[in-house]
């Protein structure tokens, strides 16, 4: 347990959905202490007041630097986690950033999505606990995945990274659909509930960021041949949940029953991936940290159909922080998140 | 027919979702001819790529003093229509102002509830066809009424109007809850899809600004005793509709029955008022000039429900419009709007 | 604490909504062992199956009469229920029953509202924890209020209990909307999706069986004059909570600022209900145990609009009767629930 | 046109909702007169009272083999219309059947996707206007596609129909999300609000009924070599509308502008498709007969992503129907629609 007691917690951009959600989740949590919640523009306000539903009685503060707790999550805007990080882990402190701002390694890349460039060197581990468990436990200071990203990575990895009956990849298209809370607390008009309502609209056709982090975290530079990969994300109206379709073109037929062994098996010591027999729903996994995965489909020329769902807040952000946050305690993985 | 053949009309204010409205209903009128639709911050784009639901190839202009058709429509924000009607007026155009400038005879009650002083000679005709038909006949320039006090007066009128069995009216609590489409094409992040799914929030308690709007067309100043008055609006997830809930406190018990014959009279010649004997829904009204309205209850002391159901965007505000434009005309009510 | 280390629990009707929100509850309970899932025609059924969100491996289970555990949630349809919870008081079993089978003291009350006879001995302790929280802990057996009726008495109990200045009740007009998880888990045509999005419907006005409930809650035989009272029950389209509009007519008038004080000092010692200065909604109390009140206006002709907000599926249900458990066991009433 | 003066049309199975579409669209229309809606299970029900928002006195009647009328629109449940069609076709009515019993030629195919056994000899002219416009012509009884075959065919028929740069089509994966609406007025508990609020769900996998009717319309036994095609149907929380992401991999590269001119030539005599420059949304095309469709992304190994959007009750089936109509009777193939 790194010799902590137990452990303080601060929440630096406390105010988006994504820190609500890490606090409702942190207040909760029996072996961890929430001390702080920073967020710029409500500095001074009552957390109650912006968000009445989370039990507490803190008041937001703006961050001046502050280094006294021993963990520091990061719900900050793309681009502002990048100067502060690399100061919390100078300090010695437990780091879980929740941006972009360290995902990607290759810079050019960086500033092709991201439309920001960014130091070679700013790269932190990539936090997925079912790919990456062992390394998240050596890290000091971990990057949290994207929503889209955990919701497509999970319903791929078995395939790509151990591949069944040498199966190779040859291309994926996958299309994602968002909550709208993914696109944090907005006041485009676009996004207000009279234009929302009864719609659906997709968006960054095959530019979306998650597709360098989903391609590498997939490694695919190891597998030959590399596949093809497009990604179609769109909104519908609902708040929570990402529900993903991925068509995958194989080299050969799998029968969709050994695709699900395979997954089952794969996924074995993975506490929050499910493998099930029916097909996903956004209501299953909301509010939860849990990622549906269901084997829907396998025709005999090598495609295959996946469709996985998460809660974007929770397994797509706030709930895999804290689940981070337990491996590099050393705690148990779903502690606090059950 | 006042001479005209095919009139020409024109929109000021068409962006807007009420001007949006107004544009899809005149482009299927059948009498008249939709020549310009006026919009000053989306000048010069076509309409489709703002509505692409409106079928027509017109661009967007600023409006600039023009009066070069029959009829003017103005959609504007509060405030920004007094300036233009009278000079439309003046040119012997014949105005529908769907705004709150021209409602309230008196300027302190108009000063008090939209915070901006105004002429007092600024009254337009209050264009309710069901209950000023022939006041509106006489117009050449009319004031569309509010869709909360649509809604409202429409439940009430009858009893108040026309006293049955010489009950009087003690008191009134409405309790009104609106599509979220009232609050116009807003950006405002407590109008996001995010923050409205799943919720309900009421606002201007006894403080909303189509309470004297009510309270004058009910010409209360002639009624003894004269009763109190108290709305509570609210926004719930939903884009289109006003549900009204009337708690009427008369002195006397009248039966469900006796009231409900005495508003099918009271109503004979109006063609967009149902009474109807089951509970109105927002869904039997959406996308229609209708006001439904039934009878609820009736209790031993003389208290009655009444509830009333409207699409806002419709009789609420453009389909009656288009349907005073119709009486302006000299044309059939109904014309274009069934 | 009664003696029991670990309380063992059971929920007989487990796989209705509310089944399942006290499953969930339950489940995150750190006092209690949850122990046995009782739903009739899921039985067999793992409860993961049906309600995926659920962390557990339980399997629904026919309930046979079995007295195995120490506490005993009923959450069965109205009728349910009456035949059970004799039993299970008898063998000393702590009972929460959630229908309405044991809240009306008057048979014919009961017959008139639940169109079922009822015997007169059939009563229990009415679980509200705010106003009878010393006949609770006397309690082993009690009867957990309806959601309107929580959402509705929190609101007025503190002007009738407890009248302040002296100022009596007159009327009382209420216009509450609920999610509709509030008709349960259902299959009618007009619950469907296509039918309640965009819609509002009210039902029941003057006859829900929440009125003598809320009646006989505020005990107003003691209070003269009895007021009148007319509650109009509304479903709009959004799952979980109640949002209720109170407009009280009192013999004088109170300010709003006096009222909010009295409030205060009324539920000083009640955990969960919030007297706030802004105005409720949904989304402040939803997946909480919070009843969230505002004052929202008081006319000088003594009508004042108090205005609340629950999830019906929590305080209104599942979190309240939780909240009855922990008082019943000597616990702190707010354990499990925050 | 055929010698009619005002044609008459009845609705038989008018009580669904694209029954209650088609009567909607018809009332409108200029150049017919509606005049029998037959409905089963709601015979006797005046049509308003089941269907508010419609303007007509008419009474649901029985249908019992009445051919009085021209026209006749059958929109009853599959496997109904085989029997009636035959007779009103021998009759010389005008016939267009909005289920799927006349859309296969394969018999075997019916059987494995509709799981009823038909006659070889049921099959009608597959009445899509914007490919079969001279056959609909010909014919006297058509059959009209479905909703989700309607979005994805006119989002590939012009790569597949008439390849472009000589690129052949090797493979399709279909992701189309439909309203609600599209499964009927269904008492399905997995279809109530409750349920589908906040929630997305896949069905049907590689197995929807539209996949045979998709194929046959591309005629795709003469295009060489045949392509593989996936379709993942879901459904989400709206009502109205399909949206359709569709993934087209071409065995050569073409450039977005390319395929976009050689769509806007393929479709410039289809007035109701719409080859936009943005992504489509449901909202623009929802109560209209429209299909967008935009040519979102296409690759450099030459995966190409077409977006298309409908409304599945109009342009998926009522306003077809009527756009069929009117071609049937040598009309403008837009009366009635615009």
């Amino acid at each position: 347990m790194r010799g902590y007691k137990k452990p303080t917690v601060s929440v630096i951009g406390a105010s988006g959905y994504s820190g609500a959600e890490l606090t409702k989740i942190l207040l909760r949590h029996p072996s961890v202490k929430l001390e702080k919640l920073y967020a710029h523009t409500q500095a001074g306000k009552k957390v109650q007041d912006v968000y009445p539903f989370l039990d507490t009685d803190a008041v937001f503060e703006s961050y001046g630097g502050e280094k006294d707790t021993d963990i520091y999550f990061l719900a900050l805007p793309h681009g502002e986690a990048s100067s502060i990080v690399p100061k919390l882990a100078d300090a010695g402190k437990l780091v879980i950033d929740l941006s972009g701002d360290f995902r990607l390694k290759n810079p050019e890349e960086h500033l092709k999505y991201y439309l920001k460039s960014k130091d070679p060197d700013a790269v932190l581990t990539y936090a997925m606990p079912e790919l990456f468990h062992d390394e998240i436990q050596q890290a000091k200071a971990v990057s949290n995945p994207g929503c889209y990203a955990t919701s497509i990575i999970l319903g791929i990895a078995p395939l790509v990274k151990k591949p069944l009956n040498s199966a190779l990849v040859k291309s994926i298209n996958c299309s994602a659909i968002s909550g709208i809370s993914g696109a944090g607390r907005s006041s485009k008009v676009e996004l207000s509930f009279s234009e929302m309502s009864g719609n659906i609209r997709a968006y960054k056709v095959g530019k979306h960021q998650h597709t360098p982090e989903i391609l590498q975290a997939l490694d695919t530079d190891t597998v030959e041949p590399r596949f093809d990969f497009l990604f179609t994300p769109m909104i519908a109206p609902l708040v929570r949940g990402i529900y993903a379709v991925l068509n995958i073109q194989l080299d050969k037929h799998l029968p969709v029953s050994q695709i699900e062994k395979h997954f089952k098996e794969f996924y074995r010591s993975a506490p929050f991936v499910r493998v099930r027999p029916t097909m996903p729903e956004i209501q299953h996994v909301a509010y939860t940290n849990y990622c549906d995965i269901h084997i829907a489909e396998s025709t005999d020329n090598g495609s295959a159909v996946i469709v996985t769902a998460i809660d974007n807040l929770v397994k797509g952000a706030a709930g895999q922080a804290v689940q981070n946050m337990n491996i590099l305690l050393g705690y148990d993985e779903t502690l606090g998140l059950l």
